[in-house]
């Protein structure tokens, strides 16, 4: 199987990207809702949280483990890759990739939650594959709330996209990273006031592309993922607002199952 | 001493409230900001860690403790009066009291979190002291995030407001409940949104009054309260806006000590 963890259900843009592009894998997904967000808590607190969810997905067969949250992605991948013995996928290098790769002018611009930018991850990958990079970030912490709020629409939602962008416009990037799983959901929105020639790099579709073509260099690592059987989506704590944004981001409903 | 829990910084206008009405006990205080929100998880969830929290602050020499937060307040009181033998204060009651006690025409509107609102406690305790109140409530779950991001005098700030409050000014409440503890630090723009005729109950407060009374009453349990000593601040997770925000609600600095 195929482990993802997030700490809430913004992740499932992440697991909703691998079941489209590697569909023959079954996947087992983690949200930790008992303690969402992770964004604001600190280091040393999303570390231990890390942990414990891998080792979840790993007692339930995962043989891969991806971490579908950018602030757990920046901190804690190292830990767990020296806990666990198996290939641990992220959100943050592929997105890295596909926008080092897609950028003309190297102006290349970041958002996310505070811990994200807060840990300088993305500037120090790009500025390691490009040097001559420059990287522009924004924290923007009241889109996770005002997506979890369902608030897709609102005056108000446009109002605070428009000034945590113009910041990210006035520098001209060509290329914005959607540095939170949260963030595809206002994907339209966020085109919009960024400017029509900037390209988004939406980091689920890169990280399911980059486990597709590690799969398909090492058949005898595919070889020991489940096949058979459905994908389960297990949550610490359930939500009437969370099975809500479940449904939207798959299109359909999605059966969460609680444990402790 | 006076042991005061919440599941972040925002229960500490009331720890504030209790030194400046009662400044002659010592006062322990528990934040959870490791887990916080509760507002948005399950009642099980708010129950397990209020739990963990009276705990520990029993442990640290509490004889009295005082739940700080309306949604663990809303689901866990009864719990833990069940659970430990000391007198167990929570923001709610007091506040209830005040708006019932204060309004003359009967219609009350209560804002909170998402949990508190949907708890319908608020509504219940009303209606238990006055048959023929009207009450009129609100979730109001980015005011949350707005506070902790320290977005005071923004003009989303300011809109969301409105489109919050605006429900309960057409409803002309004469008194209006903050059924949140971070809410007092919003206390004047929502004065200015709900109307001037509109009376704002602070539960922080209400809360600190009730014990006010409570001790007099009762000097035996007054005897036990430690007098001595220095007030101790704990959290489970230590972040740079935490600590922000505890300075501007005490208006001073206020250290912060970290425990598991």
């Amino acid at each position: 199987m195929i482990g993802v963890f997030d700490s809430g259900v913004g992740g499932m843009t992440v697991a909703r990207a691998i079941e489209q592009v590697l569909p023959e894998y079954r996947l087992v997904y983690f949200g930790d809702l008992a303690r969402t967000p992770y964004g604001s808590k600190s280091p040393q607190a999303i570390c231990r949280y890390s942990l414990e969810n891998s080792e979840f997905l790993l007692k339930k067969g995962a043989r891969i483990i991806v971490i579908a949250c950018n602030s757990a992605a920046s901190v804690a991948t190292e830990e767990i890759r020296r806990h666990f013995p198996v290939p641990v996928f992220e959100v943050i290098t592929p997105a890295v990739d596909a926008a080092v790769n897609g950028s003309i002018s190297g102006r290349i611009g970041v958002i996310g939650t505070r811990a994200t930018v807060g840990s300088g991850i993305y500037e120090q990958l790009i500025r390691a594959r490009r040097g001559d990079a420059a990287v522009f970030s924004q924290p923007c912490p009241l889109l996770v709330p005002l997506v979890e709020e369902g608030w897709l629409q609102r005056r108000e939602t446009k109002m605070i996209l428009r000034r945590y962008l113009a910041p990210l416009r006035d520098h001209q990037v060509d290329t914005l990273v959607l540095g939170c799983t949260h963030y595809p959901i206002l994907k339209e929105l966020i085109r919009r006031r960024v400017g029509k020639k900037t390209a988004i790099v939406d980091s689920s579709a890169a990280v399911a592309r980059a486990i597709r073509s590690h799969l398909d260099a090492d058949p005898a690592l595919a070889a020991t993922l489940q096949r058979d059987g459905e994908n389960c989506y297990y949550v610490s704590d359930v939500t009437p607002a969370a099975s809500q944004i479940a449904s939207m981001i798959f299109g359909r409903s999605v059966p969460l199952q609680k444990v402790d």
